[in-house]
């Protein structure tokens, strides 16, 4: 009797252990499985996770050939932070006090004096019309490749007025591993952005895995000339493309051609690429990122000039677009968050 | 003595046999295994070869990153016929007659007067300003999904006078091969044409393996508006860009954002886009089609008007880049001539 209650217990106890290990070893598994570890569970997650999975499930009925499985992302404030000002906007102030022993005339000049004494009141006092002074100021008149060298410098030495890091480092984690999830699952990842396309392209491939034939954005002509005897092409002071707001699905057919099957947004810059996308036939996504999380990052929509989220939050509402929850649904804003 | 030799006899024939076996086996295979085998023997088709390898050995010398591998080609004279008239002209033209019926004012007016009496002198004579107002006409006021479906319409009825066949039954089968040797050895093949983005791009894919997104060409302005309550691209009667000539390279890397190692034209229209692309640092190829095949195809080079050819070529023997002789360089010009 005494010899086969022994049994039984450690039978049981074996029992138990594995079944615990097993239990264990399924959560790991699960963990290790997450291809968004910094999503928390709820709506906005299940929602990402089921899109993929009915577009990539072959003899489905949303099924969607991999050809066609195009997702395009803005880029202020949906992969990286925008405040306290659009990170271009950093760029080309910085520029301008670079630029500034060469050109005396601007203590006297404004929008450049206000520059130069951090008077950013004064400067935007201009308008829209100071803001493109100085971006044809410090984004024109050089080589393609002499631009590209000067934004890779610019982003090894500059920082961000509020965390001190990188303006690199200030991309939003969560982002990086939906990019790398819809990759995963066949997707070709664009940005489409309001911002320069030569300001993105020098450091997307290596921030966002997104190569610079996949990024779309705003640009000034330029010129095919010969300079010592080298075809360059020169950076001119006029206006070529401006791929916002209405400009978004026309800069996606120009330079994709074909429409996509998902949308991530964060503005009412964003809200025509989020219609153009849902418009089309079949499976179709779209996501705006609300900003909800003044402790973490920032909290802005409606009332904000940067960042203006209004009509696209009532029409994703009505259509029952995914919005983000940035302070609910993000358990990291930040790679450097990370313990 | 007479078995022994019997034995001999037929070890000898055996291994005569299996001598004979292997070899056809090796001349099949090596034939199998030829990736150009429309392609005779010679300088241009060992240049090509040469060229692959050198970038896609590790370790080597000239050894590329596969995503470096950007390889363009102009399309018309490059990849497909363009005589007696750009296909595209031949669409244009076409479409003047579809739409004729709409607009019987075209009756007394030229350009349009002379397109509907076949009269192509009299068209010419408008220069051109006939021709964009031909363009215009016709390829403006639909929206993009409109134009593409008018486009396929359009491939499966219209014959090339001279053959008889539908126009994407012209297209060089040397060239289809280059572009799935360079492919399976990871490059991204591209397409920049002188020729309409959007004529291009419904049927690219299907023709030359090449997605809509590595089409690159002119183009007309278009505009986002809503139409019943649709989202659509409404193309306007604006020139946007015009990818010839000094706008090849302005086109790539405006779409690209990478400088080409590669690059395949046939007129001085190209001149620029192989200037570009060899002006980098690494291995660079650079390759011309001389048309010299006036019984299988046309010849034709520095008197045309179509596909001009003059001072590119110059440059090539200068440079030393290839130049396709197509009468001595093809076994094939096109695929139908398959037995």
């Amino acid at each position: 009797m005494r010899r086969q209650e022994d049994v039984m217990k450690r039978t049981l106890i074996t029992l138990l252990t594995m079944g615990l290990v097993m239990v264990f070893a399924a959560l790991a598994a699960a963990q290790a499985n997450d291809p968004l570890p910094s999503w928390n569970e709820g709506a906005s997650k299940q929602a990402i996770k089921q899109f993929v999975k009915d577009v990539s499930t072959k003899g489905g009925p949303r099924f969607v050939a991999p050809e066609e499985r195009i997702a395009v992302f803005d880029n202020d404030g949906t992969l990286w932070a925008e405040q306290p000002m659009y990170f271009q906007l950093a760029f080309a102030l910085d520029q301008v006090k670079a630029l500034a022993p060469m050109h005396p005339e601007w203590n006297e000049k404004q929008p450049f004096k206000g520059v130069l004494e951090n008077d950013l009141k004064a400067v935007l006092d201009g308008g829209e019309h100071a803001l493109l002074e100085i971006v044809m100021a410090t984004h024109a008149g050089n080589t393609t490749d002499e631009f590209s060298q000067t934004v890779k410098d610019w982003l090894t030495t500059a920082k961000h007025p509020k965390t001190g890091r990188p303006y690199t480092d200030m991309v939003y984690q969560p982002m990086l591993e939906l990019l790398a999830f819809l990759r995963a699952n066949g997707f070709k990842t664009y940005i489409v952005s309001g911002g320069g396309i030569e300001f993105m392209r020098p450091w997307s491939e290596r921030v966002y895995g997104i190569p610079p034939e996949q990024v779309i954005g705003s640009s000034i002509k330029t010129k095919f000339e010969f300079r010592d005897g080298m075809p360059v092409l020169v950076r001119l002071p006029e206006i070529n493309f401006i791929d916002d707001k209405a400009g978004k699905p026309v800069g996606i057919n120009q330079h994709i051609g074909r429409r996509p099957i998902a949308a991530f947004g964060n503005s009412d810059g964003d809200h025509q690429m989020l219609q153009w996308t849902t418009a089309g036939s079949g499976a179709r996504f779209a996501l705006l990122v609300h900003h909800t999380d003044a402790e973490r990052e920032w909290a802005y929509d409606r009332s904000s000039s940067i960042g203006h989220l209004d009509k696209a939050l009532d029409e994703a509402q009505m259509k029952g677009w995914t919005v983000v929850n940035m302070k609910r649904d993000w358990k990291l804003i930040f790679p450097f968050e990370k313990k």
